[in-house]
């Protein structure tokens, strides 16, 4: 049964909040950037679930980089909400936020896209529901996700670099 | 550094989502009651931090019981809020709701009171900022919180069970 | 096959012991209250699967206060008992102490009511074997069993909060 | 502060009740030899501070042999007991056994030597307290402690491997 | 002392192999693509030290696309190698394969350009080791490393999507 | 369909890099004993997988002793490699190395002589490919494995210790 309604970002945006435990970070008592993504992938993982009513397979993730650090007790905020969506497969932005829950501070860290492949039970591709776009911070975001759908087409035709 | 400036209970409102993996769960699938306490206390532990400015260590948890089981694969969400402010303990709602980012069914699993006592580095204990009532839900919550502490204060004073 | 012979309380008696690890705890080197809570599950349900002889789910706990912190490279140290079988559950203390295992120091932390249904492989609740009292001490904690039991019913009763 | 009281091994006595989770097993549902040698060292390790009332290092484990596998949703029973205290070493003998709590079978599986040094802040090697034998279980495994002693440091003489 | 000798790229290539566990995937089996990114970074971070002779953060990761999944049960194989140094950052390239050890079927996963940050105990960047290129892949790696850190720089200087 | 194809040391070598994070360690800093073992036996276990083409249990793992400690923030590298095929087991060593990714230093560790037996689906033991030994340190190593499973089952016919 894949579902056709079409869906509002609002619809499926995904927020996490993580408290950063000593097993997540180097002996600076920083994040491993790896952690981050690994939330970063959660996060999103759910968000295409709440979208296509299906199960989702990370296709891949854009370009990232890590503004500033996240420290060993301090709040990792993390905000998914679907940008794009293509036959059968989404486009999905993840905006990450360093808190120190203490002093209230609050800093930029990442934003990521990541795309998602809706699959049923026997791992096959779905169409996914089409989006519903409301407002002009949704539309700007779908305005560029073609060009950079292209972009990662025309990436993923590259000779394999090793 | 004591904060002093009155807070509201949206100032320091937490949501946390967790994915359950199968390491949370039992051989039949649903999530270890404990490992969703876990969460809870870590959720409310982030609200305690937020509206008090420092660390806060968890005093307590009233009684609470699981409305229906959460399963592999399903979704924990977790939202906290201040209902009360003592002289240096706060009291914390923590809701707890299952959901399947799939289908999209959502139910509710538990509710549970957890109390702080805001802490300085010397672990004494320090004043934690007034709670600002506003909404007429927040002032419900707050007006029984009195009797909520009575009953905590008279069951501590009981023999040791064993 | 359900179980049906009576049961002792030191047929099911549970003894866990935890080592804390940096991943257990906050900044301050203290365990995390919420992971205490996630062993006393653990440990009461083993206990409730040597009594019932069945998968058991965690129905309830109630108010629990935290004594004294236990800290990173400190041991925690669990007992769970049967205190009273109803129809198909059963009410299970346990009682967490610290220790330091360099020093030798011991202290009271918690102690805590765990509720658990017994099921059937499709999740019924099925009927739990009797608790055979033998000693003064069970027969003190069996007896205030129904008066806990009813009051727990009471409070299910009652509004929900949120 | 070094510890010189004699200690039975009835002082430092150390039981572990591991539940086995789905993390801790292969795709069969056996957990892995190294999980349980994981908890062998850390149950050994607990039992060592008890007796030494130091930090004590892993020196170095016999040759152990694995009888019968554990499942997940089984438990993991282990006691540790000192058997011999050497200058700076003790030698602690750890049983495990696994336990189907539902049907309350219950089989051998493994059991281990493991030698632990003493050591002070600076990682140097501190005297152990004696032990002191009661039992004729107890004398029965110190009587050939040295014995197994001789044979570790024969061992260790021996041209490197690789 | 930072460190000024050339170093090779053979210097620092560093080779994981992970096993899937279930602690790993989704509820159809499959790593999480989050997963195998933490284990990159991690590989990665390695290289970079090895480099280095320094800590390192993580700056950022190059797009990438997960061509085929990796199950439960299955062997992660990673290798990071540094394709270029700058003045306090370098460039790594992890490639990742899956592995089924029992069937001994290979498959390529994924690659991703890394890129670390250099940095002292005041976590200020310092100078990174020039890289001494010997072999014609080393030679074609490092020479397409100024386009695409010339791509980066042009990337962050863009606006923040959200 | 068992594997009877010859398989010689190189075709299942097995690396594994492991990066030390606070949750694998105690107080002290020093990876934990058990934890080392832990992966010994997993990094033997895909080793096994490789040469046997089938699931392996671990059946047993002789004497080890631990040469110097390896710390939180450090690598510990380890290599296994099949030292001899009997029936339907095998040895594997294990050989365990610390690193300091950012000096450069490296130290022994550990060596571990692992059995394994090789399983079909229902757990029965099958037999194993043959090892083909090419070098005169394959040799060595295989020279003596017959001494050394004489003594392991030797080992087992002592009556148990408790």
């Amino acid at each position: 049964m894949t579902r056709t309604t079409p869906m509002r970002p609002a619809d499926s945006l995904t927020s996490m909040t993580e408290y950063v435990l000593p097993t997540h970070a180097n002996v600076l008592g920083n994040v491993f950037g790896g952690q981050i993504l690994a939330w970063v992938d959660l996060c999103a993982a759910i968000c295409a679930q709440r979208h296509t009513g299906s199960s989702a397979l990370t296709a891949g993730m854009d370009d990232i980089s890590f503004e500033q650090p996240i420290k060993v007790g301090q709040v990792v905020r993390l905000t998914a909400r679907v940008t794009a969506a293509f036959r059968s497969s989404i486009e999905i932005l993840v905006d990450v936020e360093g808190e120190d829950a203490i002093t209230g501070d609050r800093w930029h860290c990442l934003e990521a896209f990541v795309t998602f492949v809706a699959i049923d039970k026997d791992l096959k591709p779905i169409p996914v529901p089409p989006l519903v776009i409301e407002t002009d911070a949704e539309r700007a975001l779908a305005q560029d996700a073609e060009a950079r759908r292209a972009q990662r087409l025309a990436r993923r035709k590259l000779p394999r670099l090793t």
